[in-house]
């Protein structure tokens, strides 16, 4: 492989979003409700949320609206209907503050030295550069969902990326925790990394140790710049 | 001013684009030609190619084949019609070699721990991420023309940058050596910053020291920093 830029999904694969989410709603909402049962939760509500724009039901919008769209329709179920507007902003922002997986930043400051590094996530931009700025992220660019107004696993997300690194898609590497978004990437001519987080749900699901469709797979980003000689 | 993000002219501002394309025309065109006689005439038809687009006389293209198609314009003038096709792609790749100003690289290090950063150039992506990893600028995210397919001083292209990233207009601050890119930035809400570039044109035009329209008129960025209280 002759890659020369890597693009990552954000949430599961390079920040641990249960976890975060769990934490900020715990400091928020205090023990009137199961912190991690709230992040599961309001989580379940993410993907189908973005089909809703992806299907045309709703126009274009970014995900820190989409996040507060399904809180406000979550809370009632807590019994927390009566969350004020500053509480639920502040929640909101819960997705700004996750923290990295431990190998994430010492592992992408090895693949920044030889690679262009860059988010391709359908967090909004603002979002991205909040979770960046925290941690020490050390993205070159931010590209995603709301640079192209489309989100993952639409087509349009995916090609931006080495359109606008003006790269053959084949010199792109897309890394991620989920297969069905390196199968996204890899239908449009990306390469693909799957990385194991085994984590990411809480040992309530067990993602696959490796996904055989994608051209590398590992246990962590520190084996992924060993194995992209970085 | 309560400045929560500062974006940034490149070309002219952050980086000296007159020597670095003498420099990379000497080295590919040799004695052929005066190198700083070729750059001026390169640059001289930078607005007029961008004015083509936005007047709508032509469809959006990025900035590298703007700069492209202005350099086949110019080799006949410089008895240089015969340049090859290897040549005349490496003389484009000159816009993605240039230096920053001396100042440029510490005073942005020192802005970055309190303040977003972000280019917001006409360059196109790929040329800015070239010249940020070339120098270690030191940006959270690129902004600019390709983002919004609009050329500055497009209010688009000024607009994206507080919508992006989730400020309000006036917690933006533009920085530029240009008075019409700072009062195009002034226009749509942004604070602007003016920075003094006395060598910018080699001393064939003498830019005013300051812009008395802008909101601060600076030296250098670490005058900038010092005046943020960065």
């Amino acid at each position: 492989m002759n890659v020369r830029a890597l693009v990552f999904d954000v949430f599961g694969t390079v920040v641990d979003w249960r976890s975060g989410v769990a934490r900020e709603a715990a400091r928020l909402l205090g023990p009137r409700v199961d912190a991690f049962d709230f992040a599961d939760a309001w989580r379940g509500r993410y993907a189908p949320s973005m089909d809703r724009v992806r299907s045309g039901e709703i126009p274009w919008r970014p995900l820190d609206q989409l996040h507060r769209e399904s809180l406000d329709e979550l809370l009632p179920e807590f019994g927390l209907a009566d969350l004020d507007e500053a509480a639920r902003r502040e929640l909101v922002l819960a997705w700004h503050r996750l923290d990295p997986w431990p190998d994430a930043v010492p592992g992408l400051r090895r693949l920044a030295l030889g690679h262009v590094l860059a988010p391709l996530s359908n967090g909004n931009v603002a979002l991205m550069v909040d979770l960046a700025r925290r941690s020490g992220l050390p993205w070159d660019l931010v590209l995603g969902a709301e640079i192209v107004r489309h989100y993952k696993p639409d087509p349009e997300v995916y090609d931006a990326a080495p359109a606008l690194l003006v790269l053959p898609p084949e010199e792109v590497l897309m890394v991620a925790a989920h297969a069905g978004d390196l199968a996204a990437a890899r239908s449009r001519g990306l390469r693909t990394a799957y990385a194991h987080r085994p984590d990411e749900f809480g040992g309530r699901i067990a993602p696959p140790a490796s996904d055989p469709d994608a051209d590398l797979s590992v246990e962590s980003f520190l084996e992924l710049a060993d194995r992209l000689g970085a």
